[in-house]
């Protein structure tokens, strides 16, 4: 095993131990880390119940606390570790916040073995609208498309 | 247009004006409501720049604010609006905050002809890992089970 491989298991092994620990209290088995080269920006659990807060998985919490922390939207310098495979909503918001890279240790089926299933969201999400379980209907209001009218005039909008 | 359409007309308008306000101080043209029966319980914009937060979309912000209020990480018994049809990580969240349904102004075609275009996230979610342009890597670290195991044998732990 290499040194590069060496840190990124000696990484995991940490963020592994924070989800059996947030366990432990009855919060949610999992946990996540950002990392920028060697150095652990934000290292956190699942904080769903703790919080009242079904956004607050370990990944979202980790890139939140990061991005805070950093100053920044954008983690394309950062990698980021999780004790799990990412649910539908965390890809996402790996996408959205330009991780360079996510090592996940336990996989789907381990979760689903485990009792998280979080494959119905990856089935529905390809679904189109009306086979949906969640009924998306879509109100083509008159103005719907102010606001985006809005934002490209506004000379101080900031640029994803 | 019946007393149900009226009002759900009503409200996405608010939804809208919410969004053309966050557009006209630079904000992302978002926004996005939790309605219980007849009460508006959370109205949020998207506030991804002025939190410095990715995962800051309207629908999340909605949603975090309303299970917040309400006490509960289920919101069955609501409705989503937003302006604009939902990215895969807003997807995640009303699957996951349980919404009873879902009403979009805008539709994905007109998000990217404005500029946003969340479709690279939808399209990117169903590719196998290798062909993603985020590597994600599966380090099978031998305690990766463990989380679980502490989970499923804690009498305490809260049930999703």
């Amino acid at each position: 095993m290499n040194q590069s491989n060496k840190q990124a298991t000696s990484i995991m092994v940490r963020v592994i131990e924070k989800a059996r620990e947030n366990a432990t209290k009855g919060g949610g088995p999992f946990a996540a880390a950002v990392v920028r080269g060697d150095e652990i920006v934000s290292l956190v659990a699942n904080s769903v119940w703790f919080d009242t807060d079904p956004t607050a998985h370990a990944e979202v919490n980790a890139i939140r606390q990061a991005t805070a922390k950093l100053g920044t939207i954008d983690l394309s310098d950062c990698e980021l570790y999780t004790s799990c495979e990412p649910c539908p909503m965390c890809f996402g918001a790996i996408y959205w916040a330009r991780l360079n890279k996510v090592y996940f240790a336990a996989n789907r089926a381990d979760a689903a073995q485990a009792g998280f299933d979080d494959d119905l969201i990856y089935r529905e999400i390809v679904l189109p609208h009306p086979d949906r379980k969640i009924n998306f209907e879509n109100m083509s209001v008159e103005s719907r498309l102010i606001p985006f009218q809005t934002w490209n005039n506004n000379p101080d909008k900031n640029q994803y």
